[in-house]
């Protein structure tokens, strides 16, 4: 079967390999909707996760059902099906801890196009599918489907980390996909003021249309103190990083009330340490907590998601400005997540 | 000072008292809006506080500050402000261990019209200003700032203690006007379907622009049948109980799943014992757990349900389906709460 | 090979059976230490989970791992190990939900001597071997092992359902061996005060062996007023059932403070409903929490557990008043847990 | 009335001062023991809170009741009672949202010798008496006491913030009054192996005895080697810190198991950042939380605290390596902190 690759650290490119074997409990699925991620980029241009060879890259796409084993019990051929980025072994003792992201090791939960080929191929492997699968409605498009696998969830876990509550004032650090899900998972989960640090005009759009009742624009001065004056000095009650880098944190630290809490849903690619201001953190006395990790995979939370789309509670399909119909021209969407382009928030693969 | 009274059970009319006196912490505010509650009903018709004479009644106002005494900082006469239900003692060991609303006693947080005269009055005391009460910003209406007082936080409380999460199914026993606020809380807090249970038309519209996604009226079959066909057999993830009496518990313990979480903010008024199904709640082993409580009182808790109301999460002025402008219609205001006529949610009463 | 079952409802007798059969990623198990359960007893002779046939009885079982199927990873023929008498299917719903012990349905986490055979056997099979077994070290005695299945998890729960903190003041009622091992879980959990129900001289001695401060005596008095007075009227901050009936709810809710918790680990057999006070509950305002539960099962909490009697922090064997060598005694076992002879906690059965 | 005081920074001395002013709610207490604190000696010489002019020193000290305001109700001269170092405002915002030690402001409920004077005088002032003293019972010891005050909540607040579980391996960096006291904190709290950093051997031998099983010299190696053999590379479930520096924080991330929290109580007086290493944090994934706070006062903190001594359950009098006679000797006391001999834990004065 044909796959798009990292062929090695900087270089990507078709493979042709054989199609995955199927063990009992686990199924194979055709794609039918892909997208590719910032952490792709990540992966084959800056080496984050180390070098592969020839390794199929992606771990977002939605898809049918080709073959399930022996031991499956609620799929079956044909099924239309949404796998998320991480796909745990549910019974290892991370998981059974309540950290299933990290089953068998720190971020092993993400196994596809990191432990395993990921899902830019014409079929790909999912372990345990009882577990790590879940039926995809009619209801729902390709489009706002493939959100699930990893924009909808890492966005609404930023807010899960940063525990907001009703009436809280929270400020989102980053407007690309996973920010603009935290955004309008912050305003479904009952924040009142949203400020959202970003500048790119698209993504300003689409951040106001979830519940952003402020916008900040670095260009318009520092971000402590647009937040210190929006709050009359107060400082907000939550904060999600959801983009930035090392420094970020101590934005984040420098406007967080005490007894706030800080919800970190962004990779560190690069830096030695990331960095708290000792003061501002009031000499480590503050109760500005930090939370940081990978989004939940599996079933549930999928179905969960998609129960509120199905009720009307978000649309994540707003997040999809960029369409390409045919699996050839997953190149192109992944070079455009590289690149960046002013009005890009998320492209999508049709197959 | 001329107030609307319970003269003893069964009775009311109105009193003459003397204005209260003030001391260093407290404050006297001059009612602009009222709203009389059930559990006035509650208190006079069915004593169910014991027997009171000459007590002036009501919990629910907004108003204008009159005086503060000498150690009040954060307001001052004439400032326009939000006095919640519950005013706690705030370093009483209740408060201090988080239970504010039982400073002092159980349920001794809840002073007006039980412990002290209420708010249907020419003037009316605050026990500790600065820490329960609130400014009203001109951007709220009267009628919404006085659902700030018990609707609104009472119904989120509900919702608090379901501990409501992302994608919940979420059933909502009683569409009066606590369970119309907890259907806006559980949607605001990230349910998917909300099954609302209830009869009356306008209420049931109410309910759809809050939130509901379904309703389930007793007059149509049991509304255990009706849950359990529209969750497929699988029962529902959360239940806020808003309305009914002690076999109430019993119907949420049925269609809950194991897992589930009930929330109570229903006053129950009759009945020796609250009924839990044995075998459904799995012989006591079925993690079907029960939380039950009075609304948190204080201005912190107020702020937040004023910021939702500013950033426009939320109009409980929807609730408010009746208007009465001047102070003597207190007592028509009343009686229509103790009748509740088929198209009442919340009356409303401006000075 | 042989085996120990409950033939129908009121009779128990021996059984010759296949061995299991072993899937892929199971275990089979020999055991060397067994307990029965009062489960056992209500199984068999209240058809507390209603009629079975040649149903091998028994879930407290140590043992050696005979032979693992070809995916198993961690366990190999020969080691010494303890199975948790909850054993769930960790990719399910539930289990991903975080209530494991509900995976598959309501208690269906519980699966020996319910849907299949138990542990009163020559060998039995594990599900999930690397998920559901964990290695018992030779520090730790075959008698304290086999209190690891059930009643070490199960007590231990009571105080996790209960949410124990520190100082407080906490009421166990039963000092069955599930008691006990709640009130040794509440010491260690931060207790002061442990007001232990019970009369029998035994269980007294362990229960202040394992952190009771005060007994509480039936005989002496009512529970509530004894309770009450110990505590100057102010009654407990936290309760845990661990025997009793559906009254027994009715006097956790009188002697728990507004804002406690209880916490249920007691399998109720009978009685139509679970009896809570209204007006004590405050009228289902007091945010007295009911939490009740199943043990969670699984190879963490396993090892957790295991951890606690390595480091000498509690010693379960002082539950264990008698012991029988060979398996033939499983009966007499059996039936002294169905006698209870005043001196009897628990009987092991040395095979 | 005479009292030991800061004069500026690097300079200690004797202060002649009028008695404070006696509020309504307050409370005048004499003291009967007092201890100097780490803190102090932060606040003279390294000028940590900035500059203060004979302000008197001091914030751990139990006393008699010799004045009380006409509205304190539960105290009256003559009671022996214990003052937490944290004596909050109850009304306020912060306190009303849970975090009563940061009343007013950040870290702003530490009032003793910070925004007015401290406890080392003649006679100190406390706000609120009804929300910050506690009775002291007769069968706790002056000095078992004065441990109260201070070290026994902070240290036992680290154990919240790291929110130890039963059976966790729990790291606990630092071993000095602080330290020993997470350390029988986490013991109390569940905790299996407890791993103590230090290396002096009047606090080995404390360690040992409040419930550390491994002590871990820095001069036998580094920490992060020790810990990770000890924990067969698995490293640890929680850590404590109680001491060290700004890169204190980069072992414990690189010793905790994804899904692992740590809880710093350690007061951080200099560096510009404390550092979180990026790759061991999981490029901001691992789930490795951290939490960090002063400890909490107030009253019932301290009437729990006492239950716990009370009951047997600790003794913080273990603590006390140093006892003086007469309030002469508060500056020998002092010093010794700052010089900490071998043998120092704790020092005490006894009026």
């Amino acid at each position: 079967m044909k796959g798009f690759a990292m062929k090695k650290i900087g270089e990507v490119g078709w493979v042709e390999k054989e199609r995955p074997t199927l063990s009992a409990r686990d199924a194979l699925v055709r794609p039918t909707a892909l997208s590719p991620c910032t952490s792709d980029v990540h992966t084959v241009w800056a080496g984050a996760i180390g070098d592969r060879k020839d390794m199929i890259l992606g771990h977002e796409a939605i898809g049918i059902v080709e073959a399930v084993g022996p031991e499956v019990r609620d799929f079956k051929p044909g099924d239309r099906v949404v796998v998320p980025a991480i796909t745990p072994d549910w019974d290892s003792l991370e998981a059974q801890a309540g950290y299933s992201m990290h089953s068998g090791g720190m971020l092993a939960g993400w196994k596809f196009s990191n432990f395993k080929d990921g899902v830019f191929a014409e079929c790909f492997h999912v372990n345990d599918a009882d577990g790590n699968m879940a039926h995809l409605p009619e209801s729902i498009s390709d489009a706002a489907g493939v959100m699930l696998c990893d924009m909808m969830p890492t966005g609404f876990h930023g807010v899960e980390l940063a525990d907001v509550q009703f009436g809280d004032k929270v400020l989102v650090i980053g407007i690309g996909p996973v920010g603009l899900m935290s955004i309008a998972g912050a305003a479904l989960r009952g924040a009142s003021e949203i400020y959202a640090v970003g500048s790119r005009p698209n993504c300003i759009k689409v951040a106001k249309e979830y519940g952003a009742t402020h916008i900040i624009n670095y260009k318009n001065g520092s971000i402590e103190e647009q937040v210190m004056e929006l709050t009359k000095g107060k400082g907000v009650d939550r904060v999600i990083i959801a983009g930035g880098d090392v420094y970020t944190m101590s934005t984040a630290i420098k406007v967080l009330k005490p007894g706030g809490k800080i919800g970190n849903v962004n990779y560190l690619g690069e830096g030695d340490y990331v960095m708290i201001p000792r003061v501002e953190w009031g000499c480590g006395m503050a109760h500005k907590n930090i939370a940081a990790g990978l989004m939940p995979g599996g079933r549930l939370r999928m179905e969960k998601l998609i129960a509120l789309i199905e009720a009307g509670r978000i649309d994540p399909e707003k997040l999809v400005t960029h369409r390409f119909q045919g699996f050839e021209n997953v190149e192109k969407a992944l070079l455009m997540m590289k690149d960046k382009p002013e009005d890009l928030i998320k492209p999508v693969v049709f197959m």
